[in-house]
């Protein structure tokens, strides 16, 4: 359910940051730049793209995550976007999760998630802390005056990396 | 003094950043990967290179810096090294102070600076502190474990702006 995002896949992710009504021109071009990475750079370790279909193979909502660069075992997730009419049916879980057993995989060790204190973000924000996130961080006027930088962080459980 | 980056600097760039004896190859690479953005890709807006000349007209040191991507008037300053036999001569001083006037003359308002809290990195922060810098936030582990991310912001003074 949870898979590699294609080519075929950029028009629908395009909808779905367009209809989300949460992002400004220029954040859903920074969000396609990653997918155009992806698909047209195969080599390059930066920027990994992941969709999760519905029941109908029907993409749900997809992801960006990648190693922090310069870091030893840091990931960040940069976008994580679901599909208005597919909300609270557990697909961001589904994705968070399948991020978390991958790091791991990878012996990442931490993982790193920014947005906006805006209070438009404020769903997102309390989605990410019932995943197990925390606020590490705070860059005040970040954005723009009133609008911070907040930083939230999990530290993954070695032992679960064992099994 | 301070004048952009030319295609000739690129070799003394790089002497200085590997006699530096401070960044690992990861980070030498990435330092390099900017002027190569910024030299190659005239029409990219996120990498500027500027170099500070001696008295000889030859480098005593760089910086790179941005406008941070999706925000309103903050600026990152990325890199700024003094070659070794040029320190505590005012190059960095001189760096720092050119970008101040240059995001003033752009209307930016928060120039932000990240490193990292290794004790090789004590003399950077007390520069940067120097210059009216502060730790505004830190994630910790974040490069490696024990080894944290600082961030230190300056406000620009917008009185100063209208001169």
């Amino acid at each position: 359910m949870v898979r590699p995002l294609r080519a075929s896949d950029r028009e629908e992710v395009k909808r779905i940051l367009e209809a989300a009504d949460l992002f400004t021109p220029p954040e859903i071009a920074c969000a396609l730049e990653q997918v155009d990475i992806f698909l047209h750079q195969p080599q390059q370790p930066d920027y990994r793209l992941m969709v999760v279909e519905n029941g109908q193979g029907k993409i749900a909502g997809f992801m960006s995550y990648g190693p922090t660069p310069l870091t030893e075992g840091t990931y960040d997730l940069y976008w994580i976007v679901v599909s208005l009419s597919e909300q609270r049916k557990g697909y961001g879980q589904l994705l968070v999760k399948w991020l978390e057993e991958k790091v791991q995989e990878e012996k990442g060790r931490l993982i790193l998630i920014e947005t906006s204190s805006q209070p438009k973000y404020l769903g997102t924000r309390l989605f990410y802390e019932k995943m197990g996130y925390h606020e590490v961080a705070r860059v005040r006027d970040f954005y723009r005056p009133g609008d911070d930088r907040v930083i939230y962080a999990k530290k993954l459980n070695k032992e679960r990396g064992r099994k």
